[in-house]
């Protein structure tokens, strides 16, 4: 059945709340599930919902927590989610940042205690409606080796990165630092197909074209056949939400994807920047420099046919779902009802 | 023959001064040459050192400049290079933004009207010296496509992280986002070999395993052949030296390997963090809640035998060349007494 976003979106937080979570908690996440799933990230949409709700129900993530900001100094500051669900810390984080990069250029936030945080770009399109440029970093329980590892260590730890641009959506990039997603896997595994090389390792770290050996393995890397690139960003992204803002580490947190476990402590950052106080502007808002700028190097872009800009494609899914609403499956409904 | 790496930094410098920069210029650029080539990083050695000449006689770098800080606001800043060699104007950069983050938290700092600024991660030594961690990111001229895209845009756009460790060597990473290196297929070139698909396109834009068509084409960004993820992080380097800061993109700058062209214009960027200033100290400077993490980390990433930490290589050599001192070949010693 077709539902507008709203009302999802209500079902949704009246859920999260009956399963213990505070209204502002409730409806964060509520929020953001919704905004993924419109967008085409049912990964990080709906499905999560289930999740959540356990995890509130068995203690895995303090439904009752209320972020707050932990530590600041200058332009650094640190919100604690108080082991609670990621999404009012993330947008506390977020606020503050652009809040201190208006003031002093640029800013960092870290989340720490934190819970899974959803799509990671969406948490910075508030700052492009600010007129600023973020970046964004986040770990998630070990599923990759180090470069020339053999058991699991980092997450996927994905980065986002999201750019204004003048009368027209931002680009949103967001990427995880995994060859592919473990779902591509898990697809291959239930149809009983091999996967290619490159992909996964098994559980004694070998490298396997066996889809259900890989499910009991660990996934790869970005690029792992030929270089340990991916494996070095992933272990930059592990260092600045860990040892950098003081979150837990991925290889200490239990899978989001199991019901009993730890409470994940895991981590997001943010950078906020704000391109007027560097590239400068040429003559009031109008002339940003930035926002020029931008534009020669989209227009060049686009000069080959084959180009998409990064988001574009989330965002017309997000303007169709708006108009026509979303597609929950029966059982779904139901079961946030009952 | 084997000579002191002093010795050579002494010879290289007078060289580039008389080629036409002025002594600090000369210095700072000898300096990072020559440590460059005691890592092993010979292709930002002092095979450079011909090729920086000629483009300080023929006008394409401005021997004369001196580096400023052009524009500041709180922790962010942008040093103008001055269309001189980058050296100076990146030591600049990246001591104002060390100052900065010590009384901030955070600092980014660009370089604008910039030139080929060697090992990144180079830049990014003096901030683990400070106990901080720094993210480095260039771009360079064009030599990859956008994702989906058929002629060069994109730099190989090299990113660089430096995290300081305690009574240990920093973790020093540094990678381009190519797939290979077009030293490779320059290789594959001269010896008549095919290059496997992903690595590159032809001049039509087309993926080939020629490596002679290859290098008329553009490279490929990382993990091409299964994603844009590569092409997208190519992106997001390229508007934050860009747009952000202000300098040229990398489709505006001609190659740095012919002697005719522009003044290049691109641009590096730096971010410092205190960590002290995020997950904080633990009891005093010898407590840093920072250090002991890493080492947490560390530990668990040696683990697998076939683990390296990032920049070990490099150090080993360095050390090996401060003690033994650089092989430098007789006619390129000749040419710089010339």
């Amino acid at each position: 059945m077709k539902l507008p976003l709203a009302e999802v979106q209500a079902l949704v937080a009246s859920f999260l709340q009956r399963a213990g979570a505070t209204p502002a908690m409730a409806q964060s996440t509520a929020r953001a599930l919704v905004l993924a799933e419109s967008q085409g990230q049912g990964g990080h949409g709906l499905s999560r919902v289930a999740q959540y709700a356990t995890h509130l129900r068995n203690g895995r993530a303090n439904g009752q927590a209320v972020p707050r900001i932990l530590r600041r100094k200058g332009a650094a500051l640190v919100v604690d989610a108080g082991e609670g669900l990621a999404f009012p810390a993330c947008d506390l984080a977020v606020a503050a940042a652009i809040g201190a990069a208006r003031e002093l250029g640029v800013a960092m936030a870290g989340v720490v205690r934190s819970h899974h945080c959803g799509v990671l770009v969406d948490h910075l399109r508030a700052v492009a409606a600010a007129g600023m440029v973020g970046l964004g970093f986040a770990n998630s329980p070990a599923a990759m080796p180090a470069a020339g590892g053999r058991h699991p260590i980092f997450g996927t730890n994905p980065v986002a990165a999201a750019f204004p641009r003048r009368d027209a959506d931002p680009l949103l990039i967001d990427l995880s630092l995994s060859e592919v997603a473990r779902g591509k896997v898990a697809v291959a595994a239930k149809e009983g197909r091999p996967i290619p090389l490159g992909w996964a390792l098994d559980a004694q770290g070998q490298p396997t074209t066996d889809a259900k050996a890989a499910l009991a393995g660990s996934m790869l890397p970005l690029g792992a056949v030929s270089s340990p690139k991916g494996a070095m960003l992933a272990l930059v992204v592990e260092l600045l939400v860990t040892a950098v803002i003081g979150a837990q580490f991925g290889f200490e947190a239990s899978s989001f994807f199991v019901d009993e476990g730890n409470r994940p402590g895991i981590g997001q950052a943010f950078i906020v920047i704000d391109p007027g106080a560097l590239a400068g502007h040429s003559g009031g808002a109008a002339g940003s420099s930035y926002l020029t700028r931008v534009e020669v190097l989209v227009a060049e872009m686009l000069k080959d046919e084959g180009v998409r800009l990064p988001g574009a494609r989330r965002e017309a899914l997000r303007r169709q779902a708006e108009q026509d609403g979303l597609e929950v499956a029966e059982a779904l409904f139901a079961s946030w009802r009952g």
